[in-house]
C-alpha cells in the first residue's frame, strides 16, 4: 500500500501562502506514517522563523539584523534550527557560537551588562574590553546611564584610535532608543566618529523597527533575540500531514482521498500534489496547486481554496516563466537533492522574496497573493466532497 | 574573583513572581558567564511551559490533560522539555513517546485522521482499530461527519462489548466543540456508553476549557498541542542573568552590583539572592527576597519592587511557616541535590499550587501576589542606586 501525504500550513507571514503544499511524501504506509512528527516539528518551526526573519529584515530596509534569540529558544537543537532559520530568512549573523560553528554562519555579539559591572567602573570596563578586542570593539553603555555611557566609549574610541584602532560602535539595549539613537549619534559626529555604527535591541520586532525608523531613529545594527527565535505574535505556523492519496500497489491507480470538516479551512486536498509559481512580468503571479496525475497545460484556470466563486483565468502566452515549487529531495531513502549550505538558500530566498509585489509584503492589510487549485483538481475535490456527505 | 548572579523573571503565569530570582549562581567569573546562556535557555522555556500546564490544568479542574505539542516544538529538545515541564505543570500524560520513555510520563493518544482515510470506510477503519487495540481504543470521529463518526463509534462499541471488551471513548478535534459534545454525550448515554470518555482537541488553552466548561461541554479529557508547547500568548519568559555581586577572593566582603536602566524594571537587584515564602493560615503569604548576608529575622518589612511606597509588615508570630525557596543543587561542582523524578516534581508543583488562595490563580484580573525586598535590602538597592545615578 502507498501513501501520498502532503503538510500544509496557514501562517501569517509572506514566504509561505495559504494552504499551500509544503512537501510532499509518497512512500509505503508505514514509513510515511513514521516520520509524520519529526517532519511536522521540523518544517514548521523553520519555516516560521524563516518568514518572521524575512519580515523583520524588511523592516530593516538592508540594514543588518543579528539574531540573539538563543536564550529564549527551546533547547540546544531549537535554539540551532531557529539561528539557521533567522539566517536563511535574510539575517546577516547570529549570536549562537554553535550555530555559526555548525552552519557556516557569521557570529556576531557585544559584551554583557556584567563585564562593565565587573570592574570599577565603566570607563575602565571599557578600556579593558578595548584592550581585549581592539579591531571588534562595540560597546554597550547602558548599565549606568545611556548617553554618559556613549561618552565613555567616545573617550576610549578616541585612545583607541590613537593606538592605530579604530572603535566598531556602541549597542543601546534599554530606554527610548529613538531619542537615545539621535543623542547618541549626535554625540558620536562630534567627536568624529561618524562610522561608528549604533546597534540597537531590546525586545524588537518588524513593528518596533518600522516604527523606530518612522521616527528618525539613527541605528544602523538591529539584534533581535525573543521575538524572533519565538516567532512571538504568531508563535506557531499550523502546518498539518494529511494523506491525499492512496493506492493498493505501485501499479494501480490512485484513489484520491480528502477529510472533511465543518471548519471549511480543515477541509484536505486529495491528490498527489504539486504547486506550480507563475511569473508574469518577471513577478510572482499566483501559485496553482494541481495534481501532477493531471497537470496544467496551456491555461491556467485556479480557483480559490475558500471561496470557489472567486476564480483566475491566467493564458499561457501572458507568461513569462513558471516552475514547479515542489522539487525531489529523497528518492528510493537516498537524498538526490544535495545538501546546501545555510548561505546559498538564503540567497535563493532572498531572490525568490524580490519576485512579490511589495503590496503581498507589507505589514498592514497585505494584498492576497492568490493560490488556488487548478480547476479540474478543484472539480474533483468538489465531487469527493459531494459523495462523502451523502449528496 | 567570585560572581554572584541570579536568574529572575516576570511571566504572566501563577508560579513564578514578578522579578522573583529563579536560580542563583555563584562562583568563578568565567565559570558563571559560560553557562549563563544553558541556564537562561533551559529556566526560561520550562518554567515557561510548567507555568501554562498548570493554568489548563486548572481551567480543566482535574480533568486529565494530555499534551500533544510535539509538532510544534522546536525540535527533539525543544519537545522531550515541553513535555517534561507540562507533565510537572499538571498534565496527565503526553503523545510524545520518547518523553514517556526517558522520563517516565505516560504516554496517550488516538490514531490519526490516516488511520480512517487508509480504510474503504469509517466503520471498517473503527472495526480494524478495535481489532488492533482492544483494550485502548479512542476513536477519531470527525473525518467526514462528526456525529455520524459516533454512531459508528457506537456500532463497534457494541461488537466490541460482544467480544468482552470495552470502548475507551471518543475524540473530537474539529467543530463546535460544545454543542458536538452535549450531542456525543446524549447519542453514547442512549447506546449504553455512560462511561465512555469524551476527548477532546483542536487548538485549546485555557481560556478556550474555561469557556467550553461555562457553556456545559461534556469533555472529561482535553487534548492540548500547539498553544501549551508554545505558550502561545506569551511565547517567551523574560528571565536574565544578572550580576548581583562580586568579591575579589572568597574571604574578601561582597561588592553589591546594580544594572540601572530608564526603564524601572529593568534595575537589577543586588545582594546574594534567596527568596523565602512566609505562609499565614497555612496559605501563602508573600514572598521576601533577601540577602543572604543579612536575613529577615523576627519582623518581616516588605518593600513593593515597583512602588517603594507600597510596603507590608508581617509579624514573626502570626506566621505559620516560612521556606527558602532556593536551595543548593551544585556545590563545588557536584549535584548535591539529588535526581527527582518527573512524577515527584509534578506532585510538589501541585501542593504547592493548592498553598496559593484562588483569587491569585484566576485568569482574568487575578490578585497581585506579594512580592518584595526586604527592608534592609530595599535601602542597599537605593543608595547603590543613588550613587550610581551621582545624587
Amino acid at each position: 500500500m502507498e501513501f501520498s501525504c502532503d503538510i500544509h500550513g496557514v501562517p501569517e507571514g509572506t514566504i509561505v501562502f495559504p494552504h499551500e503544499p509544503l512537501i510532499r511524501v509518497q512512500g509505503p504506509l508505514y514509513q510515511c506514517q513514521l516520520i509524520e512528527t519529526m517532519l511536522l516539528n521540523t518544517i514548521n518551526f523553520e519555516t516560521l522563523i524563516a518568514t518572521k526573519a524575512a519580515r523583520i529584515c524588511q523592516a530593516a530596509q538592508g540594514e543588518p539584523v543579528l539574531e540573539f534569540g538563543l536564550r529564549r529558544a527551546q533547547g540546544i537543537d531549537g535554539s540551532l534550527s531557529a539561528s539557521r532559520a533567522a539566517y536563511i530568512g535574510g539575517c546577516a549573523a547570529t549570536s549562537n557560537v554553535l550555530a555559526g560553528k555548525l552552519f557556516d554562519i557569521p557570529v556576531k555579539g557585544t559584551h554583557a551588562h556584567s563585564w562593565i559591572m565587573c570592574f570599577e567602573s565603566e570607563l575602565v570596563a571599557f578600556e579593558e574590553y578595548a584592550q581585549s578586542m581592539p579591531n571588534n570593539c562595540v560597546f554597550l553603555v547602558d548599565t549606568y546611564d545611556t548617553l554618559e555611557g556613549v561618552k565613555k566609549a567616545i573617550e576610549v574610541g578616541k585612545h583607541m584610535r590613537h593606538c592605530g584602532h579604530e572603535m566598531g560602535g556602541i549597542r543601546l539595549d534599554s530606554g527610548d532608543l529613538a531619542y537615545l539613537s539621535i543623542e547618541a549619534r549626535k554625540l558620536l559626529d562630534a567627536a568624529g566618529f561618524p562610522k561608528a555604527v549604533i546597534v540597537a535591541s531590546n525586545d524588537l520586532d518588524e513593528h518596533l523597527i518600522e516604527s523606530l525608523k518612522a521616527q528618525g531613529a539613527t541605528i544602523s545594527v538591529w539584534g533581535v533575540g525573543t521575538k524572533l527565535s519565538t516567532a512571538y505574535d504568531q508563535p506557531a505556523l499550523g502546518g498539518v500531514y494529511k494523506l491525499s492519496a492512496i493506492r493498493e500497489g505501485k501499479h494501480d491507480p490512485w484513489n484520491y482521498k480528502v477529510k472533511l470538516s465543518e471548519q471549511m479551512e480543515k477541509i484536505s486536498t486529495p491528490g498527489i500534489l504539486q504547486v506550480r509559481r507563475v511569473y508574469i512580468n518577471n513577478q510572482a503571479h499566483a501559485d496553482i496547486i494541481y495534481s501532477e496525475e493531471c497537470p496544467p497545460d496551456d491555461v491556467f484556470d485556479l480557483v480559490d481554496i475558500f471561496d470557489s466563486t472567486r476564480r483566475k483565468h491566467i493564458e499561457y502566452d501572458d507568461i513569462d516563466d513558471s516552475i514547479d515549487l515542489l522539487l525531489p529531495i529523497f528518492e528510493k531513502g537516498k537524498c538526490t537533492f544535495g545538501s546546501q549550505c545555510a548561505r546559498y538558500v538564503r540567497d535563493q530566498v532572498a531572490v525568490g522574496l524580490t519576485k512579490f509585489h511589495s503590496g503581498i509584503k507589507r505589514f498592514a492589510n497585505p494584498h492576497e497573493y492568490p493560490v488556488g487549485l487548478e480547476k479540474g483538481l478543484h472539480e474533483k475535490k468538489q465531487k469527493l466532497i459531494m459523495e462523502l456527505r451523502g449528496h
